[in-house]
């Protein structure tokens, strides 16, 4: 048995969904079912249930986006950092080997050489970079807070996209936006991440680490081709003209925007399909339009 | 009647002492008597009790120092900046007036003119400098999550020295350590500091953050001759020869060591004694000889 949670938000269904593929039993649980951001609730659970892995999809997002964390930053740091290091500690103590969801919005831009960044090239897009949101910044801490963890995955994931229509999804939202920031990003298929996920524990990887992003980069504008591209969208996708008018009018926060380099995934034989592959494919089943 | 958090502590204790002296009734509540860090208890008990005043004297330290926040980061991140975030939230949404105590050790050094910082400067040793302990962080954190709070009192307290014996004394941790690391600081005598901020709230200063230190700053050496002078004293304080020597041998995560501007306090009225009267003072009653 696997213990899940943060199972009914976006990603912990998607990760709910590849458990149901893989026939592997879970039982995800709420906050109001098993208090686990209570320690002593928390291990008391585990000791009963006993499950092989677990997997901890809850964090704080803002809503409707990443703006809504420059208020809300007390949450935004307890889901983001504390509760991590909660989990670590319960799961260390019970020799429980895990697996948090973390985030490629870390980083911003490229290597100087423009590759991506791998997985041991310190964030630069966080509190101690001193330029980031405050959702950013949480996130990395997070990851700070995590160093060093006994069996335990991080998988960051990027700007998820999928066939279903949701206000969380990337294609969702492109749709819905009145003008759109151009900008190029390494993204992950939502799907497949939750596979790249499962398999990796299934597989035995080393712990550690991973950027679970399909291979290569995509710019906005290349994405909304591609969807017009794939049939039965009549909107006009506009832009706005350079990222201070972006700012300016739509948000608060500064946006990371970023490439991360994969070949560690790919290497440990959970690597994703390509970019253009995986949204070629989503595309095809979207149900957004 | 005010409600105290954290009031077993050594802050707290000197500011029920303070309370004391002032003649103000207060209820001084434990985790494990009012779990003030559950939103919904929290208020609950506010609402019953109807504190005209709050004070959150509780907050995460490490034990023995500083460098044990390094490891323990997740606890010290809930204490130091997501309660204030929850205590500000729930005291808005009573209007209940509060004060929280936070630390002049998100500065380094002084200004390039060799002044001290004043409550406007941003602190310079923090996350966003990307030089700083993990403690210095999360306190950094903890002003950032309380920014436009309302009704709010942010004191900053600076190597508290007091006429008690105790392992949070400077004049105690001196007197114990074998060697001792010169700098110049800013100090607070704490009677003075826990006065300062009960009689801030009691002369209606305007809510704000309030550097609470005694003017000045003083040497380490300093200090330790001014001990020697007072009397009673056979130590013979010893010193590292640099910051090097002290870091490889003492000490894991780099330490504050700072001048603070204090003339927003005097000028409110709410001032401290300059720091070699309080010391020679408080020296005069020190029981850790």
């Amino acid at each position: 048995m696997l213990t899940l949670l943060g199972g009914s938000g976006f990603i912990g269904t998607a990760i709910r969904r590849e458990l149901d593929v893989c026939g592997l039993p879970y039982q995800s649980i709420s906050r109001a079912e098993v208090d686990y951001t209570n320690r002593s609730h928390f291990r008391e659970y585990l000791r009963s249930v006993q499950p092989r892995f677990l997997i901890n999809s809850a964090g704080f997002i803002g809503r409707p986006n990443v703006d809504a964390c420059e208020r809300a930053r007390a949450e935004c740091l307890f889901g983001n950092a504390v509760l991590p290091g909660l989990i670590r500690e319960v799961c260390e103590e019970l020799q429980l080997p895990w697996g948090h969801i973390s985030s490629g919005c870390i980083y911003e831009g490229t290597k100087p050489d423009g590759s991506g960044f791998t997985e041991v090239d310190e964030p630069n897009f966080c509190f101690r970079s001193n330029r980031c949101s405050f959702y950013s910044g949480t996130k990395a801490l997070g990851e700070e807070v995590l160093q060093g963890a006994e069996r335990c995955f991080v998988w960051r994931l990027r700007i998820p996209f999928g066939a279903e229509d949701s206000e969380r999804n990337y294609l969702s939202k492109l749709m819905r936006y009145e003008r759109l920031l151009d900008a190029r990003n390494s993204l992950s298929q939502l799907q497949e991440f939750a596979a790249s996920c499962i398999s990796g524990w299934q597989r035995e990887i080393p712990f550690g680490i991973y950027n679970l992003t399909n291979p290569g980069s995509i710019s906005t504008r290349e994405v909304t081709e591609m969807m017009t591209a794939s049939g039965g969208i009549s909107k006009q996708f506009k832009f706005f003209s350079n990222d201070d008018e972006f700012y300016q009018q739509a948000a608060t926060a500064p946006r990371s925007n970023c490439i991360l380099d994969s070949s560690k995934a790919t290497a440990a034989g959970i690597g994703m399909s390509p970019i253009r592959e995986a949204l070629e494919k989503t595309l095809r089943k979207w149900t957004g339009m």
